[in-house]
């Protein structure tokens, strides 16, 4: 029972998702077909590359997951279709190759190759919507069995983005707010875990205070307090009880630093 | 065939409610897997309540339904998991345990567990994601036919909201605005059946208007006219034809009588 | 495997949506149920009208559509259930006969019948919820098996609406905007293939600019800049590369003029 799923920056309830749903049913009928989300913000690559990650992680190793952030629909930028190896948590990825797949790439071992063979696209296809024309049928060839040798050839020069890594000092780690969810939970690049809690104190720079708490949940502190945690990713995040950290005026970019 | 549904307040298109179908799918790759809605306001628990009653009534019986609006994430609060009787319309409910479920309880006869097994969840578990990862786990292992019994210990004191109810007089229900829609109408806790219509002529008070007009559907009267009518859930309800009651001011928590 | 759509202007997330699956899988749990959108505006039958069409190309001829854009529900409003041909596709539709199936009945011989068959009904019915109470159930039987002919007698006077068609002059043929996607990119109605780039140079006017360059995707020139290019649905669409047409100024029912 082939399971696919669908990420896209077309916004929730677009009639381009609903196409591209038409292409991949109509091949295969029987198909599992899942929306992680279609609410990436539009041409966000980063947004999309670093929740594509998080969202895929508990899937299967069989899932088949097809992603969308095009900018550059149209263009001479290949379309890529990535064989995770099981080491790696498994998975078929196709996607356009602007660097929506960084952080998939980086979980480990996998074959990448061009999505060349044009016998499997819809025909004619739509100078800019990739997605329903090239990305979905190939999605449906592989989900009834197409072996990914016949989609194109190797390729080992995928498109990487430039990601803000903190930065570690020898006692303190530096980073930045980079993803904001629907609560106004503002997620940082710093990995931390909720050992770290017991090992040391930490002091939590952020926003222009000098010590945010450290809670272990959000319910620790009182309505209205601006706390620091471990997020369900494993990465440090800035919260308001019972509010939104982002309604207070903390934005994507602004610094947090980690000391000890 | 295992049918489960998601109710959430993570906002649609949330990558959180992404990684709980992922969680969910690695176990019961065969599931149905329903949205019902993501868009309950954040930690709303009362508007998840009456939504959750509203959406899952005409589900099958069969149904595993798992909610999350939960504030109290990572606190002492209990999860729990109630079997509904077949008297009170079947379906297994999964959620914390703060009142999100008072109006599935209020069905009829059930059997309510605390979810303590920690052998059915995910391992670690994430203090501010119960849903992803025990929730969805322990909703996956009953649709995988792991008995109720195994889930947690009997309790019979699960919390109840308190719920604003009509109040009724010897000529006249006094209520309020609980629920507006998207379309802007306002629906009260005023429980009224199209039967009323004929029995005796109403007079509706909400709006600062004495008599609103009361109509059997939206199109009986003038585009723009305020009008009260029996919705589709059996409350009494405040609309404008062809437009928005919200957007004329009328507000949750705002009074309507109705008298004879 | 039963297949059945739906698309309405209920909004994303409502629970009006959630109540509508729970009849149709406690009827047919076995069936596919996939949500086209709910993100119609509301009560814009127009919008539905053209979205249903695009959304529906790509679907297999043995779905069954079901479509709620119905402001005038409860009235003497007929509901109605199309078959569409082979030779037109395919598919099966019910919707209020309002015009929401306007360009569903162009594509070719279909039989359309009215819903009268209260038999096949929710008992009783809601004025002001059909989708939930007469179209669900009707759909949910035609997946398991009824004949057409046991829904209602034949129609042939279904409601069409007036729809803006492109005028075609000996040189030039003038159409307006008539729909915005997520991305502020504005459609209009004049049907554009890509051929037409080779046969000979197009003036496109749009926005107040004598000349809005044609391009064959968006990635072509640079960003900000006001481009008209051929859509994924062949019609003629203004767009600003990386940016929103629609924030520029450009909005439903604005002029464009293609001459050469």
């Amino acid at each position: 029972m082939p399971l696919l799923t669908l990420t896209t920056d077309f916004g929730t309830g677009s009639p381009y998702v609903a196409e591209m749903k038409g292409v991949i049913l109509s091949a295969v009928p029987e198909a599992t077909l899942v929306d992680l989300t279609h609410a990436i913000p539009p041409q966000d690559v980063r947004t999309g590359a670093m929740l594509l990650d998080q969202m895929t992680r508990a899937f299967p190793p069989g899932a088949i997951h097809v992603a969308v952030v095009d900018p550059g629909v149209g263009t001479a930028r290949r379309l890529v279709c990535v064989g995770m190896s099981t080491a790696a948590g498994g998975g078929i990825f196709l996607a356009p190759d602007n660097g929506l797949l960084t952080f998939i790439l980086r979980r480990g071992p996998h074959v990448a190759r061009t999505i060349e063979n044009a016998a499997l696209w819809r025909n004619p296809v739509s100078p800019t919507f990739h997605g329903r024309d090239i990305l979905a049928p190939v999605a449906a060839a592989i989900a009834r069995g197409t072996p990914l040798d016949s989609i194109g050839s190797r390729v080992d020069d995928l498109t990487l983005l430039d990601w803000a890594e903190a930065k570690y000092g020898p006692r303190s780690i530096e980073g930045e707010i980079v993803f904001i969810d629907s609560f106004g939970n503002c997620v940082t690049n710093i990995p931390l875990s909720h050992q770290c809690f017991v090992k040391q104190p930490l002091a939590i720079r952020a926003a222009g205070r000098d010590r945010v708490p450290l809670v272990r949940t959000y319910a620790e502190a009182a309505p209205g307090t601006l706390v620091a945690l471990v997020g369900s990713g494993n990465w440090l995040e800035i919260a308001v009880v019972n509010g939104s950290a982002a309604a207070s005026g903390i934005a994507l970019g602004l610094p947090v630093v980690v000391s000890w």
